[in-house]
């Protein structure tokens, strides 16, 4: 029997959740706004990041957009088909965006954002013209614990 | 009197969207969608960058968003207040959630974009209430050229 040396997760789907809270949960520790993300397929996690836009100097680097790019690197395409992405906060127009070009299958979030929002809030991205693929959405996953990790992180900078 | 071992630009407004012009016929010439894009400011050209989405296997490796990173990466923040932006055609939702990100002065772009465009088409997110800084925006900059541009690109792909 082969040696087990690579750790592989095999979760059911509000533990990809979970995995992205810890991501959230790193990103504060960095000092970074706690939002974390994971894209998972076939019952595994592909790639898992949290918000880096300070460390990285990168207004771009939210969370979705680095676990995107993460798993088209690795996959060697643009197109992300069949696979899906578990966010705590509810994408930015940027990042739902990013989402739709990357054909990604089913979009799961936590909190919604008001404020910043762009799929069940503001210009509701994935149902406007000019979005040519929307993925299945689901929102409210661990809804309370998501929001508060954001608000108690803002409280505490205050 | 120091050598001036270093390229430097100087160039009048129009010339920087030649500098983006160039940099679409660049990513043309790579096989990618002609779009490119270039940052100014004081007069001189910090970055530039055309469409890399198939090099990379990145979706989000739009023209805008590769300057973007670029010239934060260079700044070492992710704020180029004061900077203005040239590209192509009018950018889609992701790139202009990016520009608002990166709190860009000036937005100029080419051809309106009536399928993806999101600044004066679409979700025309600049003008929505999930935007927090829009730039000035100027359109219309080498119209025909940079829409000629595209649609030989597309025709020539038939």
């Amino acid at each position: 029997m082969a040696r087990r040396n690579q750790r592989t997760y095999c979760l059911n789907r509000p533990d990809f959740m979970a995995a992205a809270i810890e991501q959230a949960q790193y990103a504060a520790a960095r000092g970074e706004v706690p939002i974390g993300a994971v894209i998972a397929g076939n019952g595994s996690i592909l790639s898992a990041a949290g918000n880096r836009t300070r460390e990285l100097s990168d207004p771009t680097a939210h969370a979705e957009i680095l676990a995107i790019r993460d798993a088209c690197r690795q996959l060697g395409t643009e197109r992300l088909t069949g696979y899906d992405l578990y966010v705590t906060l509810e994408p930015c127009a940027m990042c739902a965006g990013a989402i739709s070009f990357a054909r990604l299958r089913r979009l799961y979030f936590g909190a919604e954002d008001d404020k910043g929002g762009a799929v069940v809030n503001g210009t509701r991205f994935f149902s406007s013209p000019i979005c040519h693929h929307a993925p299945e959405v689901y929102s409210g996953l661990r809804e309370l614990e998501t929001a508060r990790m954001l608000k108690s992180f803002f409280k505490d900078r205050r």
